[in-house]
Order: C-alpha cells, then structure tokens, then sequence
C-alpha cells in the first residue's frame, strides 16, 4: 500500500504555462487557429506533462499485462480460457495482432504475467504472477484487497521502471479470456449503467451467451456489492489482475509526468478506476480508438475522453496504441516543422482576419 | 470530353476473387474474426481494387490542387482571397500542416496550378491553369460546361500520370479560399440539404458573416438551378476548379485499378460529383478523417463511407491523407506479419468456438 499511497500522492497538475507556450506556437502556424484539431490538442496535452514545449517520442512500449479470469468458467467468452495462455505464447512467438502492430511501428513490446493460470518460462515473459487467476466473481470476490494493490503496485513499478529507462510513451495492453465481462462490471458499477448497456458481445457470443454474460455480470455485483467511493474495492471484488496492473501503469504515468495511451474497452476500465484513484491522472492519458465494444462509448463519457480512431477494433492487447502513437508523432513532428506567418510573407494586418 | 468518356467506360468492378481470398488470409490469423475491424476491410477493399490479395505500398503522393474562387468575393471565408496564393506558395516553400505531414510520412505532394488568380512561376507548380479563378456563382455560372470538362480531364490525366509513374496510392488535396462554400452548395445540390445544414464557418467565420455565406449559397443556388442529374453541370454552376480536379483524379484511380484517398470537406465533395458519374467509383476510396466541418457528416453518408480517423480537423489542403496512409499501412503491413491458428498451435477443434 505504501507505493502506492506514495505515487497517488505524488502525482501532479500538468504545467500550465508550458501549454499555453505550446498553444502559442501552433497559433503562429501558417493556419487557421485550431484548424490542426486534435494534433494540436494533443502536442499541448503532452507539452502540459512533461513541462517541455517541444516533445519528441525516442522510445515507445506497450505494456500487455496478461492474467486469467476465474469468472471465465460461467462460459462468458467465446473463447475457451486456455486462449490466455496460448495468445501469452503467440505474443512471445510475436504473431499477434499487436506484435504486427508494433513492428510497423516501431513499438517495443513489455509481456507481463500478472495472474496467468499456467506458467511460461520464457525471458520475454517477466513474471510477476499475484495469483493463478482470480476466483469466479459470481462465487466470491475476484481477489482480496491485498492483492488488488499488490497487482496496482506491481503495474507501477513496471511503468516507473520503463519510464527510468527512457521510454518516452507507453500503451497499455491486455490479454485475459473474460476480461470484457469484469471491464463491464467496473463500468455498471462506477457508471450506475445496466450491464444491458455495459455488455457486449466480446470476441463473438451468440444471444444466447449473451444474455447469460449480462445475468453472470447482474449476480457478481449483486453478491459483491463493490463500493464505487473505493476503487481498489471495485477491482478486487468485480477486476481481474490485468485491470489491476494497467491502473497500476496509468498511475505511474501521471507520477513520472509522461504520456501514456489507453488501448480499447478493458484498457478504459483500467484507465476509469486510475481516475477515480486521483481524478489528475487524466491529464496525462491519451485514448486510442473507439473500441466496438458497445460499452465502449460509456467508458469515453466516464473518463470524457474523445479517441482520435474509429476502426471498429475489438481485439484488445493494446492493438490501438501503435496507431495512436503513429498519429502523436505525427503531430509532435508538426508543430515542429510547419512555418509561422512570418515564414510565410503573411502580414500582421491580414493576420487579423485569420487569426481572431 | 473524350478522355472523360473513356474514363468512365473503363471503370470495372472491384476483383470479388481477391477479396475473399483476402478474407480468408485475415480469417485464418491468430485473432477472432473480424476483430480488427477497418484494418481487416481496407486490406480487403484494396486487394479488390488491385485484384493482389497482398498490397504493398512503396510511393505515395497526395495531389493538391490550387484554384481561386469568384464567389469569395461575396465575403464567404474568413481569409483574403490572395490567401490562396500565399498557401500555394508556402506549400512550395514546404511550411504548410499537409508539407510537414507529408514530410513526417515520407509522401510526395503534387502541386497543381488548376485555377490559381495569379501566376506562380517555380518548378515546383504545374501550371494546368483552366482560367484565373472562376466566376461568382451569385451572378453567373463559375464556369462553363466545357471549362468543367476540361478540369476533370486535368485530374484524370494528373492521376494516371502518378499511377504509371509507380505511386500505389494518391491522396486528394486543395487550396482555395472559398471552397467550403463551392462544396456546401454541391453537397445541397445533391442530398437536398438545406443549407443551414450544409453550411459551416469553414476557416473561423463570424455569426454575421456565417448568415452571410449561407444566404450566398442560397442565391447561387436559385439563380444556377443545378442539375442534380448532371454532375458536370453543377460543378461548373456552382464548382470550383479544385473540385473538378479532384472528381478527375477519383475516376482515374478507378481506372487505374488503384487507392485513393479523400480528405476532409472539399475533397469529399468531389468524390461525391465522382460516384454521382460512376457508382462503381465508390470501391476505389478510402476515407480519412471526418471534418470538423458541420456538412461532413452529410458528405459521408451521402457517400456511404466511414472515415477512420476523428481529428476535429479544418484545415484541408490534403491534411487526412498522410494520417489516413499511416493507417492502411500499417494494415497491410499487420495482415502479411501476423501468424495463422496453426501457428498458434489453436487446434481445429477449439477454433470453432471462436471462429464461428
């Protein structure tokens, strides 16, 4: 509890004054003012974390934290559990959807095993296991409060580390069967929303797992009853451990004053309880792409946060982060390689027409 | 009027055997099916077009076309007229938001002197200039019929120059002030929107002048009577020449058999007067982004497609494109490196649960 008592204490307001000069800068940009729209809001987003009017992105990491879910045994994926750890290997194997990703785009990849149900030895694979699996929500809590601050803890020595190390952005990711299921429950629990609105059907249910998806996440909450005024609560009794840990990462985020970027549906709800942790640590999140998850949308009106990608994705791993990063450094390299008015012969007399 | 005839006679229809071989080789990755949403139905719409079921993208280029506009003398834009000018000459002097993009995207523009005002003696300009700017269209026709031709056989040619040159995939680009109001009038034409709802405050109008621009559509609207059956007759009534090289260059990919592209507002605008020509032309496109021009949205559903990225960008000159390029890129790229089922050791048995 220390570490994290520590960095939730630590995290501070973004600077202002190096937004406002970041803000100066694309306004003397030969354009409209604003007319670059969320490139431009996001070189100041990062300008206001790092205190640095001008960003560059060196080193980027997706950190996937992979971890088993016990309520996967009431049959609310479409895939069977063992799909865990066989995506871990893949992901080792690098033939993933997020491997490929971030090959293109230059994006390293960090494997943690923060509650796999088997074990990989492998050195790609840190280990850094909580437990095997949560237990079935619908039976028990998810896990203890200990080791929901445990796995927190755990996702913020991961980021501090990464970030000591020089990596400049980080994305979080995930594998874990069952996960849409307890991103779910976080969501109807700190939303109020019914898990009719916060379901989806995952990787591909019929109507009939569906609806048994929606009764299982209706009996976890009713028998847990989660405490929405305390997050570590919510995740240790509805979460998972790669929920835990990805809060963990945000959270780490906001303490080393750096950017990080938040993948789709289950890395949201991750993204959510960081919020409600310290509500600051969304100044220093950047989301992705609108997941097709249907709770998706919800979770963006709970952080109000606008993603930048519509791709209809819904495959989880951090999958959407090589393509946010590919859309910050193109706006970090903008700001720095565009001409102002000056450059442009365009005097300050027509200037006021454009610019007010 | 006869490279526009043969044009159009020589657009087929997208390779069916491609795309569901293409179809295949995404449902045989380790992922469910369908999970990486627009990424899986670009690759499939591309290997359509080419008739490849593995694309590669090796040259880029977005072509931007510069052209005045008479009606900017009604006060429609926020800008000076003689921005068009400064804009086309700090693209040559690569200040602008498309250079730097294009820079940071390793993609080459083609600058187009289609309609410019005045004259820009540099090599880096091609002067295909159909006139010096068109006429007000509250007063008289922009342009003549054959004025309109001639500008669409000048993106035709533009564009099957760049594709027999080795490009795999052009972008749609302009500069002209005004032209949000040349395209809200096309957009009015052919959905029947009023132009309350087609009409935005393009570059940062006031309220006043916003009433303004609105009012100058509607006259021009009323006194040009479009033919809404004759998409060559309401660009030369109510067009622009950038509009009309765009249209050029979307039936020339087509043709070609290749991708391209659409920006924002203006672009979308004559990719519509090119589907209204040939339906067929559809398969061919790619959307980017979606304006924060108010008629966007409009545009896209007239249009039928769904752009990938969600910039709240209002800039033009091309900007999407090379955002957009770094997407397809990579989704070409994600479906040749990513591993089959087998790969994954995914036996047959378990997959049917998650394929189906």
């Amino acid at each position: 509890m220390e570490l994290l008592n520590k960095t939730l204490k630590a995290i501070a307001s973004p600077n202002e004054e190096s937004k406002i000069k970041a803000k100066e800068v694309w306004d003397n940009l030969v354009k409209p003012i604003g007319s670059l729209g969320s490139l431009e809001e996001i070189t100041i987003k990062i300008a206001g974390m790092t205190g640095e009017v001008h960003n560059k992105i060196n080193r980027k990491a997706i950190v996937v934290m992979c971890a088993d879910n016990g309520v996967a045994e009431e049959g609310v994926s479409a895939c069977p559990q063992v799909f865990t750890m066989l995506l871990t290997e893949s992901m080792v194997k690098g033939i993933t959807g997020l491997a490929a990703l971030s090959k293109f785009t230059n994006t390293d990849i960090t494997l943690l095993d923060i509650g796999l149900k088997g074990d990989i030895d492998h050195p790609k694979v840190i280990n850094r296991k909580v437990a095997y699996g949560t237990k079935n929500f619908t039976k028990e809590s998810a896990m203890t409060y200990e080791e929901a601050v445990k796995a927190i803890e755990i996702g913020i020595e991961v980021g501090d580390t990464l970030y000591s190390q020089g990596y400049d952005i980080l994305g979080t990711g995930e594998l874990g069967i069952g996960n849409t299921t307890t991103s779910a429950a976080i969501l109807s629990v700190f939303s109020g929303l019914d898990p009719d609105i916060t379901c989806g059907k995952g990787a591909g249910l019929t109507d009939e797992q569906f609806s048994l998806k929606k009764k299982t996440l209706m009996t976890g909450l009713e028998l847990n009853k989660p405490n929405k005024e305390d997050p570590i609560d919510v995740i240790s009794k509805v979460g998972g451990f790669d929920v835990a840990g990805m809060c963990g990462l945000f959270l780490s985020a906001a303490k080393n004053r750096k950017p990080i970027v938040i993948d789709g549906f289950i890395s949201s709800a991750a993204a959510l309880c960081a919020v409600k942790l310290n509500p600051m640590v969304k100044e220093y999140m950047i989301p992705s792409h609108l997941s097709n998850e249907p709770g998706a949308k919800y979770m963006m009106e709970q952080l109000g946060l606008k993603p930048m990608l519509n791709l209809g994705m819904r495959l989880g791993e951090g999958s959407g982060c090589p393509l946010a990063f590919q859309v910050i450094e193109a706006a970090l390299f903008t700001m720095d390689n565009m001409g102002t008015f000056k450059e442009a012969s365009i005097n300050s007399e027509v200037l006021v027409d454009i610019r007010e």
